[in-house]
């Protein structure tokens, strides 16, 4: 297992973290002032800025990417829809690639609408179909340009609104039919938020691989937690066992970074520079 | 699958659905004013009325138990606990054997502590643990009276505090474990709340079979939910495909009640008999 109390050379802040806070260029220029090599950056944040100011400054600093947030939202009420969700994905393999990312996180989408209250329609059969299609057509682009896609099984209580794939296996279930011959360019991303609770997590893992295991994101998991989406805790102020799944990661072959992806009410209305300074102390503690 | 149209014959209350209007005395009775048959009751509102009073009244309305509710939260910090909450099983076994129970309904409990916000520990293998040995020695217990005990899967963000079973798939390992024969001794309280995300939920019914289905509870999940504990939806308000669970639940063999079970802030807001008159109209037009 990776020893990680004496520098963070394999700490990344995803963006997210500190987005309340700060604008990106922000973003970039404390992490890089404290010695952050890579971050994980969201389209909307990229957008703001300009994905070439973006692409110059993460150069400028030496800056790398953990991964590049997002792609997915497949499902769609109609075909129109379906075909549009297929040509921003392609968009956001292309701003991966021109930032060098390593991988596009997939985010898949569920129930079309029910995020904002009213969903076109209710059968996860028929959402979890959409996603595969739109993964296996995002594949085939991704493929071309060289730009792996990691899925990421969203925590059971996103269902609805945000990912039909909710689990480890599911997601390797996924990868094991669109792409059989394990070539690296499909796999998953493992945030321990959404499947530190999965009895399956550890041989889940272990069947995944080095081939599979695209992305690691931690954070923890507060009890209680009392909110769906902006409750996530810092790492160390919860109940996930970090050192244990980070050692079932890297026995899998996985050598990446350690990325910090927390959406919290609590951590948004705090200092940026306080934030990333407690994630650098818990990722050397903790992680 | 079972006609629900011409009658609520098949409908059960939990009685936590109407706990802020009513005491359990009230709810046996407004129930029964509305030929409902069944309903399943709470300890600490059976308690509050005494045993015998309740084993009375549901005699005096001819009205039958969908199940009981609830035996579980077995881990503890240290050994006493244990023991204690081996005790307070066998007292719920008791208690469902005089009430007349189909089932005793188990909440296994997780992290000792957690639902205090103060977790004892934070090894969810160390929980588990805990909870095969306490369903194994309750088990004992239950055969010789002959209760069946209903071990419930809870949803995932319910997986630190109360229950460290989160999946169908899960529950039945632990049946298989445990009760290896199929007595019929220990089963599952499928609750769609909790399962409905699942894609392997229809093949772990089917797996399960009659032998192992012993309760199941209808409510719906809304789109957003905004609490992890207190928002659940009405049966029609959400995005669960009642239909083709209990499709898939009858075929299975199941051939007992639908249980409406409703922890909501919103519904107990509402007058108790303007809740059981939307349980029986929704029951019969949607579950």
């Amino acid at each position: 297992m990776r020893d990680l109390s004496k520098d963070h050379g394999l700490l990344s802040i995803n963006t997210a973290t500190v987005r309340k806070q700060w604008r990106l260029d922000t973003i970039i220029d404390e992490c890089a002032r404290r010695g952050i090599r890579a971050i994980s950056p969201w389209r909307d944040q990229v957008a703001e800025i300009g994905l070439e100011a973006v692409a110059r400054r993460l150069r400028d600093h030496d800056m790398a990417l953990s991964g590049y947030c997002r792609g997915g939202f497949f499902p769609a009420a109609d075909a129109a829809g379906l075909r549009a969700a297929l040509e921003d994905n392609r968009r956001a393999v292309d701003e991966a690639r021109t930032l060098d990312a390593p991988c596009l996180v997939l985010v898949v989408g569920s129930l079309p609408g029910a995020l904002q209250g009213a969903p076109a329609y209710t059968g996860m059969a028929r959402a979890r179909a959409e996603v595969r299609d739109g993964i296996a057509a995002t594949l085939e682009y991704a493929r071309a340009v060289g730009m792996p896609l990691a899925i990421e099984p969203l925590h059971p209580m996103q269902a609805a609104e945000r990912a039909c794939v909710n689990t480890l296996e599911q997601a390797l279930d996924l990868c094991d039919e669109l792409d059989p011959g394990r070539t690296g360019m499909l796999g998953v991303a493992v945030d321990v938020y959404h499947v530190w609770w999965d009895p399956k997590l550890h041989a889940q893992i272990r069947r995944a691989g080095r081939d599979r295991l695209l992305a690691y994101h931690v954070c923890d998991w507060l009890a209680p937690t009392k909110d769906l989406l902006n409750d996530r805790g810092m790492m160390g102020d919860g109940v996930i066992e970090l050192r244990a799944i980070r050692r079932e990661m890297e026995s899998a072959g996985y050598a990446g970074y350690c990325e910090v992806e927390i959406f919290s009410d609590a951590w948004w209305a705090r200092a940026g520079g306080e934030v990333l300074d407690t994630c650098i102390q818990r990722h050397s503690s903790v992680v």
